[in-house]
């Protein structure tokens, strides 16, 4: 993998004076051209060896582009808020929209590299990192991050003298630092972790392009190219045009909704609300909670009862540890990321509560049915949602999931209330009326949505909500039995 | 002002079951057209004793009213990312936007008060820093962030028992901390200094309410209802409707911009620039400069050259340093806050420079040329805007404020020359040539700015811009000089 990159490749001033003013317009010129588009965004990774030439090809980039329009991250030890999130929440926060370019100095790959050099994993535990990052920049791709990954390379004495040079120019010593000097130590290792991760994953839409950093006109102009070639590539090839959404599947006669059966409404319903909320109140003013937290995500028909549901919990909650997320249509940043960046945004800190009403679910439900994104993208959708939730509990937070599931008479009969009762009727749409026209297409939907991602450690619980206050029990048990859990687990 | 909220007010079981239903159906009903209507966002800002119901009230607030469109923010002590920008900005990042009503446990009373109960002030300080919120309020109140400030009183031995029986109950023992008993022994000093404060900061668009916080039942009922009159007097009293810019002043004949000698071009160019990025360079990387940071501002005619003598800047700095932020039109989400908010969003950390190419200056030269705000609006921004940037000061970032002026043929030039050159064109829109015909209207309204907002900490720098390189090489030397000085006083 690195062997042409210890070649020795060198540009003479008298080539880069040359190709170099020629690079740059083409740059600005395509660079332009994505700002007007606006079709995708392009995301530069930057790895590589200490001393190659990373810090100044990033430079080199800004100069050579409209730096306005470049977002420059250095992702070094995480913050204090970084760290409260899931790992990968950070580089989430720092996504380009589309129409810029985003250059990451440090990135995903830093922390399973790094960590296997140290031998604090295993390689089995390096792959299955490396796994999930390909399913990650997969995503990235299809939601048009157009990824750009560059790994600046050093043989083992090249580095060395790189090294050396750098600390005695006054200018530059302030950059090697005495970590670099560690990791030099550490060269073969990090050669043979690296050389095993850019090979896991270099896919199709998203490769390693190794470059040899001894020679600075040699490296400036190689990794302009390829952010010009990218670019351009993205620009001139029109992604595919989705198909509609054609055939109309049958739903099964008997499936989970169907099945559903609508339990009598509870006898002693207030002493067991208070029972459950007084429980909910302790278990989240557990001292073991500050250290997990809890994403709970509410969906369900029209009329289902779910902001009822919330209400019934948040009561028990002190009002300074939950935040309630109510979701519709994206606002215009949201529209020019990835559909799941909204969602990331609101991601809590240890010790709280996310409520979601309403979720990143709406992509294989209203997306899907309403034919607002083509089959192939809410067909992958499955398969991420997976993914961020796992990352999601691998933090230690929980993820609870709420189906609410009212049948099509007592849908009626509560809009017709809805639209009867003073204060109630701005909760009533002709959007309402026209999602009920389509229930079976729902509730297909919703049926493949639980086979494909009601997994073990984010299962679903499907709630019969003819009766309200059944309902209202049914999520608060839920919900402090899943807490109770996992605090006597912690 | 704590007289009457010491009588013990008390609400009886029997009236409170009468009174609660009714204003929480109205209150509901308030809120839902708070939503609808967007005309403004409410904030609630809550202080008082410790014991005296705070956390309870805002829990009763978040239950009575829909809590999917509330957000509560607890403001305690900052985190690391907050400690890095001024005081201020976390109170920024989470205002609510219009249409939402946001409630602020903690807020910018808290420091002031405690500073000065301990003494870490004096009674001008505090004095000041009061009067600093007053203005800061008033801009909140002009820009639709209604406030409603509500104080919650015990008297000394009331508070005493409260926490007595607070600390009792197993339920509630968790929220009594050894602080408030602490706390509890600096009664009298609080209550004096709480009401110089607020006596201080009660002003007629955001006057505190002072309730007595002994009786729970009384308590809820009097925060209700003060939300409540609270938006029922803003959404049924329309905001007047500004009266349109009418008088258009007549520039002074002899005035800053006139008066502006344009310079021949430099010798030695290339020379000079390479010295002052040098310096730049070294100033930036300085380890003095990781506790500064710097915010510089460009504003000008079209094609002055503002993107030319940003890049001059960035070349000199490592890309993980900078960020520039191109302002155009406010997004979607920016424009449901006050104007200050999106460019307080990128107040950098310490150790950073933030360019803006287009600023909060927008407000009172294209918004005030072309009357996208009223008179009212723009007249207001000038103290608004040296609040800010006195904010920013203070906390030790350098504010500087370039303006770059060419004069109306080498404007002409320019255009022309963009027109003809291929990847220049994107850069001249039929705006730019409407602008052209506003020439006099933009200089009266720079020469104002100029007047208004060139101040001792946050001088404006004149360029004459009709040489591309003198004003590069000006705007250099200008940043450095100031850097220098800054860390030479540090």
């Amino acid at each position: 993998m690195f062997e042409s990159a210890e070649l020795g490749h060198v540009v003479s001033k008298a080539e880069y004076a040359r190709a170099q003013p020629k690079l740059r317009e083409s740059l600005l010129e395509a660079q332009y051209d994505l700002i007007e588009k606006k079709s995708f965004s392009l995301l530069v990774l930057i790895g590589g060896v200490d001393g190659a030439g990373k810090g100044e090809t990033v430079n080199v980039l800004n100069e050579w582009m409209d730096p306005r329009h470049i977002h420059t991250h250095a992702h070094g030890a995480p913050s204090e808020d970084e760290a409260s999130r899931p790992p990968r929440w950070r580089f989430w926060q720092t996504l380009p929209p589309r129409g810029k370019i985003g250059i990451f100095f440090g990135s995903w790959y830093t922390q399973p590299i790094v960590q296997r050099v140290y031998g604090q994993t295993r390689d089995a535990e390096l792959d299955e990192s490396l796994e999930q990052i390909v399913r990650f920049e997969h995503m990235l791709h299809d939601e048009r991050v157009v990824l750009l990954k560059l790994w600046f390379h050093l043989g083992k004495q090249q580095q060395k003298k790189r090294l050396r040079a750098i600390s005695r120019d006054k200018h530059t010593r302030w950059r090697v630092t005495e970590q670099d000097w560690k990791h030099f130590g550490l060269y073969d290792q990090f050669r043979e972790v690296s050389e095993r991760s850019l090979r896991r994953t270099s896919t199709a839409e998203a490769p390693w392009r190794v470059i040899e950093g001894l020679d600075a006109r040699y490296r400036s102009l190689t990794a302009g190219q390829h952010v010009l070639d990218t670019i351009r590539e993205h620009l001139d090839t029109p992604r595919a045009q989705a198909t509609p959404h054609a055939h109309h599947p049958k739903p099964e006669a008997t499936n989970l909704i169907a099945k559903l059966e609508q339990p009598r409404a509870p006898k002693r319903y207030d002493d067991e609300l208070e029972t459950l909320q007084g429980k909910l109140a302790v278990l989240t003013r557990h001292k073991k909670f500050r250290k997990a937290g809890v994403v709970a995500v509410f969906e369900g028909v029209d009329a289902a009862g779910k902001g009822g549901a919330i209400r019934r919990i948040t009561q028990a909650i002190d009002a300074r540890y939950y935040r309630i997320h109510p979701v519709a249509a994206p606002s215009e940043e949201e529209r020019a990321q990835p559909y799941l960046w909204r969602f990331w945004r609101h991601v809590p800190p240890r010790g709280r509560l996310a409520i979601f009403d309403r979720s990143w679910y709406g992509r294989v439900l209203v997306e899907r049915v309403e034919g607002f994104c083509s089959e192939a993208d809410w067909s992958r959708a499955y398969a991420e949602i997976n993914d961020y939730e796992e990352q999601l509990h691998d933090h230690g937070l929980l993820v609870v999931k709420f189906w609410l599931q009212i049948d099509a008479k007592e849908q009626l009969r509560r809009f017709r209330e809805r639209q009867a009762t003073g204060f109630k009727r701005f909760k009533i749409t002709a959007e309402d009326w026209r999602n009920r026209k389509k229930w079976k297409d729902y509730e297909i939907a919703a049926c493949d949505m639980f086979d494909r991602t009601s997994t073990e450690i984010a299962p679903w619980t499907l709630v019969p909500a003819n009766d309200k206050r059944t309902a209202r029990l049914r999520v608060l048990s839920t919900l402090a039995e899943r807490i109770e859990r996992a605090l006597d687990e912690a």
